[in-house]
């Protein structure tokens, strides 16, 4: 398998985004110039990432098939299979995500949550069951949902997600804001609003310093 | 000012993060090595990440301090001062964000929020009202809330960034899963769901593989 830089995978989503956005305006093609000038970035790279996962080369003058390129990527993303994921933590930021209309567009579906509160167990969000903490190894044997998606308080978060592996999960998509360690057999990815904000924040601070 | 990458700048609030929990746990010194294994990064990596911050040197055998290096990092990552924000669309993750609990630990407090449904203009979430988008101008400017927290559908997120950034925003944290321009003297930065799943997607496509 083709090996992908972390910032590389990132900027895919990015370049379907924008190219089904060129779509829905009209555009049938585009050139590798265009898009890095639109979302910032050098022509070099969006040349090599395209090129990567496609094997059709920019004709020049003509560009790139819109159609194709989205098609491309949607495959290479996994946006045109559908895996099931679940929830654990349904809290706000849970529900928030249960919400969310765009996963089944990036290829997967949460299909259930879990909390350990009583008092959540039982209740329903966007249509998706809030199940006992007790059900996960058989839930996800049952539905093959191998990626977790965890939303639980920071101070627990390694502990459920041991839980989680434990009972047969293979993907954490984590959104608590610490670092979890997971064995070697299982994958897991942060999304980490104090890394992203203090990006911005030094980014702003710097811009003040300019003025 | 020194310059640092967007890597590095995101790994700070993880280092820190984890110091706080060492000093929880008891502990009054840690050496670089010990910080690279437990996260997950080179040795190399830390050393140069912490020189750039702190002008003290670890300690051969006895590290470094954990109280000056959480003292540092909060300075260095703006933790130590309040500055205000504001969030546009109270949707459910504008809802779950305006109830997170550790952004005032990250240097931002969220004061108000702003919709343009008027079902929800005058309500409360975790005690921050829901105002009207045409006071934005004068709340920018009455409460220098120059962060401007964007938690709008993806079709509006131009639009409403633009009357943001018109009515005085600066730092935009943008949750909309879009590609937003912005004029250069405003910075941006995006919490990108679907290029933080593309990344664990990938991982664990290759885990299969491995099978």
């Amino acid at each position: 398998m083709k090996r992908y830089s972390k910032n590389q995978l990132q900027r895919y989503p990015i370049y379907l985004k924008y190219l089904r956005q060129l779509k829905e305006q009209g555009y049938t093609s585009v050139s590798s110039p265009l898009i890095a000038k639109e979302l910032g970035y050098s022509e070099e790279q969006i040349r090599k990432d395209l090129q990567l996962v496609s094997n059709e080369a920019g004709r020049p003058k003509k560009g790139r098939s819109i159609e194709k390129l989205i098609e491309t990527l949607e495959n290479f993303l996994g946006y045109s299979s559908l895996a099931n994921a679940l929830l654990i933590g349904a809290g706000h930021l849970g529900n928030a995500l249960m919400n969310f209309p765009s996963f089944e567009e990036m290829g997967i579906t949460i299909t259930a949550g879990f909390d350990a509160d009583p008092s959540k167990i039982g209740t329903e969000t966007n249509g998706k069951k809030i199940l006992d903490m007790k059900e996960l190894p058989n839930y996800i044997k049952e539905y093959k949902a191998h990626i977790v998606i965890l939303t639980v308080p920071a101070n627990v978060a390694q502990k459920v997600c041991d839980y989680a592996v434990e009972s047969g999960a293979r993907a954490i998509w984590n959104f608590a804001p610490i670092h979890i360690n997971v064995p070697g057999d299982v994958v897991i990815e942060d999304v980490n609003m104090a890394s992203s904000l203090a990006v911005l924040w030094h980014r702003y601070l710097n811009l003040k310093n300019i003025d």
